[in-house]
């Protein structure tokens, strides 16, 4: 057990591969890449994401206080990897992924129809970190593809959500099902 | 393409399934499961990591303004369900998992030996969401066990990091190497 220092590295896993959907002031729908971010609150539901300022995204979300949340399958690596490559200021990236931007009925964002899970959020509170501004959304409704539930919950193995992982920079898939939480510790216990 | 609604639910994925590292008003190094945090800027380097008031770790962070993320490998699931089952108010939970407690030299937290994956963190901003306070911690250092590294890199194949699915409550573990970043994406472009 002898360990290597990598110093202050924006290292740790897993991270998520999301697509963060959002309105430009034009109105045109919006994605990019975003791999810092969280759940952060059970109640209020909230989840973080953070930008950097010169992000096409940043005043987006600054302006309308909203954003979702767009958990693609890992078929759809190349795509999620695409938004992180160009910027919403001279690329309809909604157009060149195929998908159907679709308008949220509780946030001024649009979601990607195509996506299994689908997270629509309110801007509640922003906080200026240093390069990176967080932002915490609450959570106003998570939409689920009825091809991913199963016995009424959302069944990972077919969500098939992309793992970043920083350093590395590869994506991942999501593996093996390791077993229940609140149950395979009682073993130890 | 039809999707359920859940409501506000605290669903997205992945989620990490960290153990966080602290010591007690006595000084007694503690371990707490967390899913509720991510990465949150890259300069200053900074994670966040959100606990309930009732937690036994809650004081320590408060007061140690200190703590580690403790990535486990699949193998040792059960240990990082078990600190989530138990408190650290009458539970030794190194000495149940068999786990070495390492005191960091950078920050006044525990890391734990074991871990192929360790962050150490100093709290510089605290927030209140609800019945979630959110802790941001900023990176002192990153330590991967040598036997994970590649290429000077850390393997994430190596390190086997468990993820968390909300909802489902089941640990899972990292799939398949989907590809790079910053290169999948041409095929779009």
């Amino acid at each position: 057990m002898a360990k290597v220092s990598l110093g202050a590295k924006t290292m740790t896993l897993p991270t998520p591969a999301w697509m963060i959907g959002s309105y430009d002031a034009a109105g045109k729908p919006n994605l990019m890449t975003a791999a810092w971010g969280g759940i952060c609150c059970s109640k209020p539901v909230c989840m973080t994401v953070s930008l950097q300022k010169p992000r096409y995204s940043y005043a987006a979300l600054m302006e309308r206080k909203a954003f979702t949340i767009n958990v693609a399958g890992e078929a759809d690596v190349a795509k999620v990897d695409y938004c992180g490559m160009v910027s919403g200021r001279d690329h309809d990236k909604f157009a060149a992924c195929g998908y159907t931007p679709v308008q949220s009925e509780l946030v001024d964002a649009p979601y990607v129809a195509q996506c299994p899970l689908v997270v629509e959020c309110k801007v509640i509170h922003i906080q200026e970190l240093g390069v990176h501004t967080m932002f915490v959304g609450e959570v106003l409704d998570v939409k689920v593809e009825e091809a991913a539930m199963k016995g009424g919950k959302p069944d990972p193995l077919a969500i098939k959500p992309i793992v970043f992982a920083p350093e590395d920079r590869h994506y991942y898939g999501l593996g093996v099902d390791l077993g229940p939480g609140w149950s395979l510790g009682k073993a130890i216990k």
